[in-house]
């Protein structure tokens, strides 16, 4: 029997995803799958492809379900949800590694150009601030999954020195890894750009506080397009009025939208991005639902499975 | 006997060189070189070391003289020297190139994110443009010599779909590259973001006019860290204001330091760099200075020379 699949995601996202996972599941000859954004007898459901505004929040009634195919990298919405009891996949989409990659190397060169100072200073004074190489400027990237990983390799390509941390041992070729607890405070020290790409789960909380902020070289830069709850965000609020942290460019915040009365948006030393610095992208996305729902009706371990214990 | 060097360059430049070009010139056993900074007989000169600013400007009585050595990339201050008998090289240094690399990727990552739109937008709207992704973002860059090749090759790393053009034919792996003149006008049709790095020749005077910016993809970006010569100013103001080119970001103009008055200046399109997208480093540039020592000694033909009569 074709299997049933329930798209419980915006409206909005469902416009630009229909098109394309219809596509992805015929080329895989799936062409006969039930697809609807609509509710559907929860009894008659293999597949939910979630978003963390899902209006499904309780999968007790979904009694045939054979996975929750996320439709992002996080998880951390879904990943602690009592009544989920079969396999979850995160979304790992080569279009949203892409978009990552260009905001990390785009935000990264642009602090070390000083193309801040540049616009600021479009009245006429020729001053001369040749910035040294990148090669001369250390940048540490905190979390190596696939996103981490590749953020991490294009800095390296652009000859950036790079260390990556993890909390377990991975290894990236010209990357020097760290790992673990014992790994965090070499990794910080003395970096001139920290990039935070970790996931959200408890042990990841604050991992930017007051005492790892004091850790990067003086008037370092923060650039943090993982999620809100990796800051201690008075900590940095006071590492940067200290001048110990440079800038930070935020793309996720602990409440989102930000609210636009918090000290981020007007703070000279801030720069906020309103969750723009990837997204999932439907044509390449589609593929990773589609090939899921085709393991799964073969049997065959999916891609991307949530360790349900780490939380990501 | 030990060759004599003549460090014909600005007192500054002698304080950055001298260093690096006597260990350079003992790693390759010629640590017994005679290296000058101050006036010395010209028959007794056989290389020198030389920059736009040098108070060498009439080589007739340097009689032994067997090449000057330029200090920079660009030679059009001194390729047309009447007095100028023996072989010109020009510098090809591997710090000048990356930090080439790093402006043009940084500006292009800056106009491709929407980084200015970003920082202008700081007041508290939570407002998502998600940008597309580099690889449907069309780049020309005008000029495949060591520069523009470097930089062709770092955006194509980045999945930005690259053509090169150049005067005469070349082929760069993973760049459409075009050629002559009829090849300009395909290079330059439905591009994003243009960068030029072509020299500064007769021939290429003015290749950005009025007919060729209209080429591009209206509200393209212009990016110009090669030389001022290469752009019809008042054309590029009118594209400009008629919204053909949506910015132009500028490091090179055909007068140094751009005068206050200069609308470039004033203008909400156009950033202006002090000329700092790239500068010859010491460290790297001393061991080309030093080789082409060596090889003028040893007999051997040097690095970089000039084609007196392409200019370059």
């Amino acid at each position: 029997m074709p299997p049933v699949i329930r798209f419980a995601a915006s409206a909005d996202a469902w416009e630009d995803y229909e098109g394309p996972l219809r596509r992805a599941l015929a080329a895989r000859g799936l062409g006969a799958a039930e697809l609807s954004a609509g509710a559907l007898p929860p009894d008659r459901v293999d597949y939910i492809v979630y978003a963390p505004s899902s209006e499904v929040q309780d999968f007790a009634p979904y009694t045939r379900l054979k996975a929750v195919l996320n439709l992002w990298a996080g998880v951390e919405n879904v990943v602690g949800n009592p009544t989920l009891r079969v396999p979850l996949a995160r979304m790992v989409d080569a279009g949203l590694t892409q978009g990552m990659v260009e905001w990390v190397t785009g935000h990264a060169l642009r602090h070390h150009l000083g193309i801040d100072h540049c616009l600021a200073h479009q009245s006429g004074d020729w001053v001369r601030h040749v910035p040294p190489l990148a090669r001369d400027r250390p940048v540490t990237v905190l979390g190596l999954g696939a996103l981490g990983r590749a953020c991490a390799q294009a800095l390296a390509a652009l000859n950036f020195p790079v260390t990556g941390w993890s909390r377990t041992s991975r290894e990236v070729a010209g990357i020097r890894c760290l790992s673990g607890e014992a790994g965090l405070a070499p990794a910080l020290r003395g970096a001139e750009i920290v990039v935070l790409l970790l996931p959200d789960t408890p042990a990841t909380a604050d991992v930017m506080n007051a005492g790892t902020l004091a850790l990067p070289s003086a008037g370092a830069v923060l650039l943090n397009p993982g999620r809100g709850t990796l800051i201690d965000d008075a900590a940095l609020l006071d590492a940067l009025d200290r001048g110990q942290i440079g800038h930070a460019t935020l793309d996720v915040f602990r409440h989102e939208p930000l609210p636009a009365d918090h000290p981020f948006w007007a703070h000279p030393k801030v720069t906020v991005t309103p969750h723009i610095a990837s997204e999932t992208r439907p044509a390449t996305a589609a593929e990773v639902i589609a090939e899921n729902v085709r393991r799964g009706e073969a049997g065959e371990p999916l891609l991307h499975l949530v360790d349900r214990a780490r939380g990501y």
